[in-house]
């Protein structure tokens, strides 16, 4: 089989064991039972544990060879020391582990030895892993979820186009959660730690030739195999956007990324080149992962750099204006037409540029009236809309208008940015239930452009 | 009299008259009556309006001079052709006219010579003037409201020791909204707007003797005169922090702030001498410029640039860590005897570091006790606490606790970063009601420790 046909059943399962399945609601694993349950996985759940007749409702196995079948996927729930014995326990039954918890190549000395016999294990029985040291996967292609963290805690995000691979557990978890709330749909996630077997490359194999996913988001702290990496990449990013962030870049970071994941990150000027070499986007910390995420999100991607700015608060629309200049956006002035037939539409004393401020006058049809005279036609190539909800002629129904003006414009990405504070907060919600991207600064709706722009950059 | 004595009925009115006064609820200066009613302004409110009788439940005058007393405030809440004559009529009778609409200096050639006009009428009468094309005044010492956005759409900050001056109303009353929801404080607040009258330098001057204003945000387009905004600020800088942002760099926002505030924006590197000569802040844009007053509405200064990151999620320390390494702040190792009592603290699997990884195996107690064992002592300046929810060991208890340490905490800022979705950003109120200030991201939380460690390094 090829290494990208062995990793097919963990991304569709047949079957789920839970080594060291536990009754107490809050355990890690009896919330993997949950969670597994919660998104309707459509296999097997087999818990194992030989002091258990059944836990959450379902038949509980003794071993894993008790079962009688093969598990595509077992997740061991357990300590890092009880891990080795299980895994050589169920090592003839299952096809894909995945070890979640700590203490391995990130604590020191022992913990590597550890990861060490883990991995021996796994290349002597032809099994697949994840981990150790992270949150496995989520999944809502094949309805998979080992994050254990109960959904009060942690929302679980749509379906959708973008499939997310991180070293990190804590961050990708956040952004998950996060995105949930921003309404932005994922496809398929993986978080794989300290990689004892399966790394970024694998992942990205698979994804490049994966049909469920439109775009790809990599959260690293480091790549096992740089040659690899570039060419499992750059076959990825010839289809489909990819985007990568890459932490532990300087001082502090370096230490803790090590002590972290157990990988020595590596000088960054070498992932610079990788990246540029594979045509992946490189972003930067938290702030750009979730925007890039949220734009990916929309699956319409721009044609250039050029960005239209309405805003009915002129200052607000020149300090975007500033930011996107810092992001080597353009900003270009409206041509003498699309001005004439603006100044058509607006009160006289209006200044008609690119910003346009709409001022405090602005009624809901403004907007999508100076929508549709930037937009259609090919002098932009990106809106920002930065309504205020100061002035009384804005109401609930400029998010329908927009929202339906956003469908039209092809390849026109139309985003969203609503500073300010509660009432604010609440109409950036009604756009978010429209399914358009929201920004809470000029800054972040810039970010998101700015990825966009670079992805119509891409040779 | 001096420049700053005139100004003082600005920021101490015992009565404001509303010229224009209007009946009809949703009307600009029908909301200013509210507006200051809601803010329980302590003086004489007069409106003023041939055409009635009463006014929102008070006597309304047919012409300034028929109030029979001087006007320490008058608000022209009119189309900007009335203004002229209005304020012609009211000359002999006020002290301050605030001209709050637009369509002046900002909207070409008729505009200009209307604000010119203006601008004589004020010096010949000896009468200061705010505006035109601003929000006026937003002041929780005098009590003093005429910020034109009913209550429901924007919500007003609660009283603190922030004094903000800008020349957008835009930004500063969609940064206000943001403000209130975070919980920051504010003393005075002052859009200028066109500063036909008093500028920039005119508040700094005021503000600087200002017993109530602890710190000065700046939100500027143009400066009128760089001589005496260099004394002023540097006065008011050797005080009290001031940190401001200049918009309308570069490009396309040049063009913006010209049509905007009719402002011709200078030339960058000539603000960035002007801030530091006057021993001012200089920030960049909207988030910046929030993450500033964050920072100094927590009345409380870091002594230096040194950073501990305290979290439960691995990789989202060491994205902190990333962070601040590009701002500039050190994130420096612990020392043997800080690590030694962390590790006496902990499981013995934990890695101890800065960042601080406390896992998913974290407590409640964990954070707040080493809190306690890394900022006692003088390793560090600011901390900042990124607490993950996800781990089942966390509670609401943590925001009681940490609030409480904070508290303890002379001279050092502890700043909460809040990643994350629903379930965060509920536990990131919590810490708000505590008084704390807290950021969604880690970078934001970083650039406010960054302009802090800046306060710190002023000569």
């Amino acid at each position: 089989m090829s290494d990208t046909e062995t990793l097919s059943p963990l991304f569709n399962p047949g079957s789920i064991a839970i080594i060291g399945a536990s009754n107490v609601p809050g355990k890690i694993s009896n919330i993997i039972i949950e969670s597994l349950k919660n998104a309707g996985f459509p296999g097997a759940i087999y818990p194992v544990n030989p002091h258990h007749e059944e836990v959450n409702g379902l038949k509980c196995y003794p071993t894993v060879a008790a079962i009688g079948h093969i598990a595509d996927i077992a997740v061991f729930a357990m300590p890092a020391d009880s891990v080795l014995n299980a895994l050589k326990d169920a090592s003839e039954h299952i096809r894909i582990a995945v070890v979640i918890g700590g203490g391995f190549g990130e604590m020191g000395k022992d913990g590597a030895e550890l990861e060490r016999e883990i991995k021996a294990v796994l290349k002597k029985k032809g099994i697949r892993g994840i981990g150790p040291n992270c949150m496995g996967i989520f999944d809502n292609i094949s309805k998979t979820d080992t994050l254990f963290i109960p959904k009060d805690r942690l929302q679980r995000p749509k379906k959708g186009g973008l499939s997310i691979i991180s070293q990190s557990g804590s961050f990708v978890v956040t952004a998950l959660d996060e995105l949930a709330t921003e309404g932005v749909g994922v496809a398929r996630v993986i978080s794989y730690g300290n990689k004892a077997d399966i790394n970024e490359s694998d992942c990205l194999d698979f994804l490049a030739d994966d049909e469920h996913t439109t775009a790809v988001a990599i959260h690293m702290e480091s790549v096992t195999d740089g040659r690899r990496f570039v060419e499992a990449a750059a076959r990825c990013a010839a289809r489909k956007p990819v985007l990568a962030v890459k932490v532990g870049k300087l001082g502090a970071g370096i230490t803790a990324a090590r002590s972290h994941t157990g990988a020595i990150a590596g000088r960054f000027e070498a992932y610079k080149a990788a990246f540029r070499k594979a045509g992946v986007i490189e972003i930067d910390g938290y702030e750009d992962f979730i925007a890039g995420c949220k734009a990916f999100g929309m699956n319409k991607y721009a044609l250039g750099n050029r960005v239209m700015i309405i805003t009915d608060g002129g200052g607000m629309g020149v300090t975007i204006a500033d930011a996107c200049h810092s992001a080597g956006l353009v900003v270009p002035a409206l041509t003498n037409w699309a001005a004439d037939e603006i100044k058509a539409l607006v009160p006289k004393y209006f200044a008609v540029g690119n910003p346009l401020d709409l001022t405090g006058s602005v009624t809901d049809e403004m907007y999508v009236d100076t929508i549709e005279k930037t937009m259609n036609g090919d002098s932009f190539d990106i809106a920002i809309i930065a309504a205020l909800w100061g002035p009384p002629g804005l109401t609930d129904n400029l998010v329908k208008l927009v929202g339906d003006k956003a469908d039209k414009l092809f390849d026109k990405p139309l985003i969203i940015c609503s500073p300010g504070g509660e009432f604010a907060k609440k109409k950036a919600k009604l756009f978010r239930r429209r399914g358009m991207p929201v920004f809470q600064t000029p800054e972040a709706a810039v970010r998101a452009a700015s990825i966009l722009a670079r992805v119509a950059k891409r040779p």
